[in-house]
């Protein structure tokens, strides 16, 4: 292109491609695309490898480094993941709910696409793929804006990806990137309406932040999760010692992950020095509270900043409770409604806590790691809401569409 | 109150008020609002009538202080809503779905309250006790900001609701008035993100507009309906006079009403001069293009504004058009996604229109008047929505609730 395009005109085009999408083969779109992917991989990871050097040169960090850099394998399972979504059942044209009115016309609740959804993200390349493939398998558009560092690996995806779409009857432009250098182009994004039907921000807490407080259109959070693990009166310590362990160390940079450990008053002297003593060796720095303290005194003192932190990290907050209720009263203040568990024998503290807990997701005896698109069986998930509105938790296929009503009558008029 | 409240307080009181809804008896608490409501008919109707003296002073027209103004009959009205929606089935713990992981667990998605549910209304008081008993049966406390037109008549209102809320074991901080006068109050109710889980606007395109243009928290845009009644070439006539009247004339100060008639170029001659004759002797206002003009002498020159509007009252705009993809533009182009109705006798232009048109509600050979809650069957409704996140279409007490995930498992971890 040798002017770029206005913003205007890129949501436009957008919303004039998103029309035929429903009536397209979208799976063969998405297969055309992965074939794209592995066509195209040498000039992809050659733009990827750019952002990479220009990202050392600037100093950014080796896990940041790390998340935004692709190789083949990479690249494979990414090409590999557009296949799979693919193979998932088509979420349009589903009949939800259907009924005749007292007047006579019948009614149906069908599944239909948003239209235009826009994705605001960080770093990681992949996001770029998997987003536009959940987005066309829904039959909508999608306009993609990632962040800067990635700029020239996205470029790359895009170009690919749009390449691949004309073969299989879906217009090149039902896939978009913003590549402006600037905040324009997200400003004018978030305050599009009637031309962007749904922004989904993915990423850290700064970004959701930013678009939240930015949007006119409507968003759906996803992500921040400051999640705790409770360890109930007469809880089976084994049980309580797997789960904590899991819920911190299987892979702790992620939003389901345990970040706060609870643990009653009863059964901390004898849980907890085994415990932390497990999860210091497995590398989690761990601090606490007072009376972890006592118990441990390898564990350094929580600041109060602690028990507000998703630290995304090998890192854990430790806090001895007197009850449930205090328990409960402290995941209702430091809680940010994503997965909540308890470890319990007791039938009437897991029914308080599953009633009580304002979360997504809440877990008795699992860990909160199940939280998740996959885990839960959705094949694919575009990120975890927060929200209550329209999605809640895991966000798959199904939550990707809205619906509307087909009234059909016969002449019927209002009395 | 010797010291009003902030905002703030407010905020955290209704939030507090509503951990316990889900479990309270609703229902007694809606009856006995309703006894409530008969019991202070004279406290209700003098602040109402303060409200209408104030306002008939201050040069309201007479359509908007007929909106104001309660009398008995519908105070009654009002009181017998509230015992209708005690008898509605209780949408809260529905089990939405349920599965079992492949690692183990149970999961269980269960219907659950919002928490707090803001309304922003304009003048109509009835508002006021239809949304506090709607947001109650949903499990919600809710906080309340109508005009200043009704302040008197809302301040009455909440009152006497709060009065009878203990006596049901429900706080009575679970229906909250914002009655500062000035625009402080709603600001922060919008962006109380964390304490509001929604706000609903509900009144005119401008109030809808400020709502979504300053709202951080979530919201459910309703309303705004610029609808249409296309006949389709082939159409029967009489079928399409008897749906353009009731669209049009049965009630037209309703958003689901038509505001603009299309016509297909075929028809035009025959049915026009009929089907305008019979409109204009309704008292309907009619202004069209050229063409209809040519047809029908009488009408007045439609201007470009006059697609856009949402008139509301008894005035309809007509246009010849040429095709069924003239019209789909047209629809396109100037509907606002509530309403649209094809009179056809074509399989393909039903399916074409059905398919094509993106709007809550489509309607084939029925009166656009029919995407209304109550004929829908939901018992109750809050409003219109027009917007696709969580509800579209007439939102009952299905839509004011969202969900959470119950993950129940015997000690489970991810592999």
């Amino acid at each position: 292109m040798i002017v770029a395009p206005t913003l205007h005109d890129q949501l436009r085009a957008a919303r004039r491609a998103s029309r035929g999408l429903a009536a397209a083969d979208r799976d063969a779109a998405l297969l055309s695309i992965a074939a794209g992917l592995r066509r195209d991989a040498s000039e992809l990871l050659a733009a990827n490898a750019a952002d990479v050097a220009a990202a050392r040169a600037e100093g950014m960090e080796a896990p940041q480094v790390d998340r935004l850099a692709l190789d083949e394998q990479r690249l494979e399972a990414i090409a590999a993941a557009c296949e799979l979504v693919a193979e998932l059942p088509d979420p349009l044209g589903r009949v939800l709910d259907g009924w005749t009115l007292r007047a006579g016309p019948h009614v149906r609740k069908v599944t239909v696409p948003f239209g235009v959804i826009g994705m605001v993200y960080e770093s990681r390349p992949n996001v770029t793929v998997d987003a536009a493939a959940l987005a066309l398998k829904a039959g909508s558009a999608v306009v993609l804006r990632g962040s800067s560092s990635a700029l020239r690996s996205n470029r790359a995806l895009v170009a690919s990806m749009r390449r691949c779409l004309p073969g299989a009857g879906v217009p090149e432009d039902a896939v978009q990137l913003l590549d402006d250098p600037g905040r324009e182009s997200v400003t004018g994004l978030l305050r599009a309406n009637g031309l962007v039907d749904l922004v989904i921000p993915r990423g850290g807490a700064g970004l959701i932040r930013h678009v939240v407080e930015n949007a006119t259109v409507p968003v759906i959070e996803t992500g921040v999760g400051n999640c705790h693990v409770y360890v109930d009166e007469g809880a089976d310590h084994a049980m309580a010692e797997e789960i904590a362990v899991n819920a911190k160390v299987q892979r702790p940079g992620v939003c389901n992950a345990m970040e706060t450990l609870l643990v009653h008053a009863a059964e901390a002297a004898r849980l907890l020095p085994t415990l932390v003593g497990r999860l210091r060796r497995a590398g989690v720095e761990v601090v606490g509270c007072e009376r972890t303290r006592d118990l441990c005194p390898e564990v350094a003192p929580a600041t109060e900043a602690d028990w507000d932190t998703e630290f995304l990290a090998l890192k854990l907050a430790v806090r001895v409770v007197d009850s449930l209720d205090e328990a409960l009263e402290h995941i209702e203040r430091h809680g940010t409604g994503h997965s909540e568990a308890i470890v319990t024998r007791s039938l009437a503290s897991a029914e308080r806590f599953r009633r009580e807990v304002d979360a997504a997701a809440v877990f008795v005896n699992a860990s909160t790691r199940f939280n998740d698109g996959f885990e839960f069986g959705f094949g694919a998930e575009i990120g975890i809401s927060t929200q209550k509105l329209h999605a809640r938790g895991p966000m798959g296929l199904a939550e990707m569409v809205t619906y509307k009503y087909l009234v059909e009558g016969s002449g019927e008029v209002r009395g």
